[in-house]
C-alpha cells in the first residue's frame, strides 16, 4: 500500500507509491544519452577566450598562472535587472492586482574553465572555489536591503532546464520574499514555538541516530535523503552548526561543504549515470538572517520523473522510490 | 524591464520577463512532432475490445447503439488505494515525522472510444459527456468524508507527464487537504475578510470589464489568461455564478462548461499545434464546500517551457509571454 509522509518543515505530504517503486538501474541513462563533452568548445560563450561575449565580470578568482579559475558575470538574458533608481521600492495597483518593477540581480557563476566538467567530476579544490564564490557573492548581494531574497541554484542537464552545457550556477536576488519561502520560515518558527528547538536540528539529530536515510556526513555537514523526499534520490545537505543564513557559512566550513557537495553529487553521478538535477541553496532571507528559527541547507533534486496534473492540482508529490532505499544505494557508491 | 505580478489568489509573484518574450509561433511544435494517431489501436488498453485489461469499470455512459461513450475505471497503478478499514483515519509518528496510509481513490476517465481524439477535437456532445462524468464521479466520491480532497486533472502529451495516448483524465481523492490547497482557501478567506467579496468574483468582474486578458465567455463561464500567468498561454475557466465546490455545477451549466472547455482548448490546439498541457479542476474540499470564500475553476497550463532551479528555490514562476498578448492571440483563433 502507498504511504503518505509529511515533510515537517513545510507540512506538505508526499505519496510514496511503493507499488510503483523502481530500482536505481531503471533510472540510469542510456549510455548513448550521456554526452561526452570536449574540454574546450570554441563556440561556448563561457569557455576561455570568449570572455567578451558575456557582460563584464563582477567577480573572479585567478590562479597562480594568471588565468581565471572561476568568473561571475551578469546574466545576458536576466529575469530581473539592477535597479536604476535609488531609495524606496515601488509597487502599484493595476485594477485589483499588484505589480512592481522586475528589479534585482541575476548572475551566472562560470564554475571552471573546463567545458566538460561538472561538480561531480571537478577536483575538490575547484569545488571549494565554487563554494567560496557562492558565499562571497551572497554576502555582497545581501549587503543591499533591496535584495530581499537570494536564491543560488544549479541546473544540470537539459531536463533540468539548462541550455548551456558549460558548468555554471546562477544567483538571483528578488525584491520580495516569495510566499513559498515565507511559509518555510513560518513553519520553522511554529515548530520552534511548539518544541523549543529548530526543526532542521531535530531532523539532523534523528537522522544521525537512525542512519536509515543518512548518505554521508563529516564534521560540518550531513547529507540525507529526506523522510518525505518529493523525488527519487532527493538529498539535503545540512550544516550541523545551526545557521539561518547561507552567509553565515564560516571559513572552516567551506572545505567541508565542498566535500559534501562534491561527494553527494559524485554518488548520484556514478549511481545513475550523470542524471539531470537541480540544486538550490535554501537560506533565510535578508531580514530574518538573525532569527533563530530557520536553518539553511542545500536541496538536490534529480530530474528522473515528470510532474503532471496531480502534482499541479494538489501541490503534493508522488515519489516512486523509498527514501531509505535511495539512501542505501547512494551510501554504497564508492567515492574517493 | 521585467515586471513582477502578484497572483492575488495565492500571493505568489510571477516574473514576466518581457525581454525574453516569445511570439506564439516560437512555441509551435514541429509538424513532424505532431503525432497522427489512428482512430483505433489494438494495443491500447483503453480502446474498445480491450476493456478486460483495465480493472472493472465503476461508471459508464452507453449510447443508443449499446456501446460505451465514456468509461471510468480504477487506475491499474494507483497512487492511492481504497481503504479496507472502516471508521477513523489513522496517522502515526515515525521519529519526529508523521505518516499515514496511502488511502484514497485513483480513477481514470476514458473520455471516448476513439484513440485519436482530444478535448479540442471531440464533438461538443462528447465533451458534455466528459463534464457530466466529472460531476457524477465528484459527487459520488465527495459523499464519503474520508475523501477529503478531490483533484480532477488531465495530462495531454508526453511533456505533460502522460504515457498513454488514448484520451483520458484522472480523478484522485486524498485523505488529507494538501497544504497548497489549504493556503488557497486561506487566501480567499482573507480577501473576503478584507473586502467583503470573493476574490475570484472580483477578478471575473474586472476581466469582463477591461477585456484585456479575456479569451472568451458565455452565459455561464469566462475564460481568461490570468494577470500573473505562471506559464505562456495559461488560461482559467471560471463559473460566473459563485460556487465553492465543483460538485455545485448545475445541469444548466454543464453544456456551457463543455463549450468553454472545448473552445479554449481548440484555440490552444490551433494556435500552438496541439501542445502538451495539464489542466486541473481547483475546487473547495469536502469540508469547506459550503463556505462562501472559495470559487472553483479550471486551470489550464500549457507545457511549453521548463521549470528549473530558480522556480524550485523561490516558488516563483518566470513567464516569457505577456498574458495580454497570449489572450489576444488566443482570441483571434477562429473556432466554430
Amino acid at each position: 500500500m502507498p504511504i503518505l509522509r509529511q515533510d515537517i518543515t513545510t507540512r506538505s505530504w508526499t505519496i510514496i507509491a511503493t507499488e510503483r517503486a523502481k530500482r536505481p538501474h531503471d533510472f540510469v541513462k542510456d549510455q548513448k544519452e550521456v554526452l561526452e563533452l570536449p574540454e574546450y568548445d570554441p563556440q561556448c560563450p563561457f569557455c576561455p577566450g570568449n570572455e567578451h561575449i558575456a557582460p563584464p565580470e563582477v567577480f573572479s578568482i585567478t590562479g597562480s598562472d594568471g588565468r581565471w579559475k572561476i568568473r561571475v558575470v551578469p546574466n545576458k538574458f536576466p529575469a530581473l535587472v539592477k535597479s536604476q533608481r535609488s531609495g524606496e521600492r515601488l509597487r502599484w495597483r493595476n485594477g485589483p492586482y499588484i505589480e512592481m518593477p522586475g528589479e534585482g540581480i541575476h548572475e551566472v557563476v562560470i564554475e571552471c574553465p573546463q567545458h566538460s566538467r561538472t561538480i561531480a567530476t571537478m577536483d575538490l579544490a575547484q569545488v571549494e572555489t565554487v563554494v567560496t564564490t557562492y558565499r562571497e557573492r551572497f554576502l555582497t548581494i545581501d549587503s543591499s536591503a533591496t535584495n530581499q531574497m537570494i536564491i543560488i541554484f544549479r541546473n544540470q542537464g537539459e531536463g533540468a532546464g539548462t541550455s548551456l552545457l558549460h558548468p555554471h550556477s546562477q544567483i538571483v536576488a528578488t525584491p520580495i520574499v516569495p510566499v513559498d519561502v515565507r511559509r518555510r520560515l513560518e513553519e520553522a518558527q511554529r515548530y520552534y514555538d511548539d518544541n523549543g528547538t529548530c526543526v532542521y536540528c531535530d531532523i539532523i539529530r534523528y537522522e544521525m541516530s537512525t542512519k536509515e536515510r543518512l548518505v554521508e556526513s563529516n564534521h560540518g555537514f550531513v547529507v540525507i535523503c529526506p523522510f518525505a523526499s518529493t523525488v527519487p534520490f532527493e538529498m539535503w545537505i545540512l550544516p550541523i552548526r545551526h545557521e539561518a543564513s547561507f552567509g553565515q557559512l564560516s571559513d572552516a566550513e567551506i572545505p567541508l561543504l565542498a566535500h559534501s557537495l562534491r561527494s553527494s553529487l559524485t554518488r548520484l553521478h556514478k549511481l545513475l549515470g550523470n542524471p539531470d538535477y537541480n540544486y538550490v541553496v535554501r537560506s533565510a532571507p535578508h531580514y530574518t538572517a538573525m532569527e533563530p528559527h530557520f536553518h539553511w541547507h542545500i536541496q538536490i533534486l534529480p530530474r528522473l520523473t515528470k510532474t503532471a496534473g496531480f502534482e499541479i492540482g494538489s501541490g503534493m508529490a508522488i515519489n516512486v522510490t523509498l527514501p531509505e532505499e535511495a539512501a542505501s544505494s547512494l551510501r554504497e557508491v564508492k567515492v574517493e
